[in-house]
């Protein structure tokens, strides 16, 4: 059965599908509140106008999965990104495909997120659901809220895949 | 010297001045993910589009300071909101007067976020820059992004007026 490898988050890595969300060097920063804080800045494509979206800010309570698991489904919001930043200070696995009208099954991607990196999916980008680890985790999530019937979740069954994660 | 009174923060004590963050029953929430998450929904009102902003997504890092400190000065954004997350689990005083032209110094007020609030300033409110404790704080910052130029923040001085917080 196919098993996904668990790769490092990384910046680079993470392009074709969106933005990681954290405070280093290697993002525009200056400092603000007369030295007592730096502002790293701008740091995800919050893209949500579409279809008269507008960014809503939310927070997701996960319970954990233990491994290994078998990956259930992958979904995308055509019409809007969807940042994940963790609050609990616990890693997280993101798993995404890029953006198409299928994901691409052999390119699936794992990711393992540490407490301080959050993440951005682009518009359209393939994912599957959150998959907090150890313990039951915040996240503050800033996505696309719209009108009642918008048609911004889009799945993709995998049962019958047999696409596993393992420790 | 005027000392203000640290008060715990909750979301109807915090009204005039914005909305708390946080996940909590009396917020709307319903289950997502096949029942691994709960989704505690649309927190704040983000309102950045004056002037033709658009929502950025930011990191606050900043210093903590020691009480007894000295208020410097109140700032407000007239163009947008400003949402803080903490993102360290440490707790974290809010000073807040509500908008108007000036800040009416008599109604100034302060809060004591726990790690698992964040808070979110309205357009207009005006705050003291953020004072983290304890430890090196990092925060998720959801404000307005605009163009070069854009004047979305007023200072009001606040030195002569030996306002103190105390422990």
């Amino acid at each position: 059965m196919p098993t996904l490898t668990i790769e490092p988050l990384t910046a680079d890595a993470f392009r074709p599908f969106g933005e990681v969300i954290e405070a280093n060097d290697s993002a525009r920063h200056f400092s603000i509140n007369d030295g007592f804080a730096e502002r790293y800045h701008d740091l995800a494509h919050i893209d949500v106008a579409s279809g008269g979206g507008r960014a809503i800010v939310s927070i997701f309570r996960a319970l954990p999965r233990s491994l290994p698991m078998q990956l259930v489904l992958l979904e995308r919001h055509p019409l809007g990104s969807q940042a994940f930043m963790p609050l609990s200070g616990l890693p997280y696995l993101v798993v995404v495909a890029e953006a198409g009208p299928v994901p691409d099954l052999a390119q699936i991607r794992c990711f393992r997120a540490a407490p301080g990196q959050g993440v951005n999916y682009a518009k359209g980008t393939w994912h599957h659901p959150l998959i907090a680890l150890q313990a039951p985790s915040d996240f503050l999530v800033v996505d696309r809220g719209g009108k009642p019937g918008d048609a911004n979740c889009d799945e993709h069954p995998l049962m019958g895949e047999a696409i596993w994660i393992k420790p």
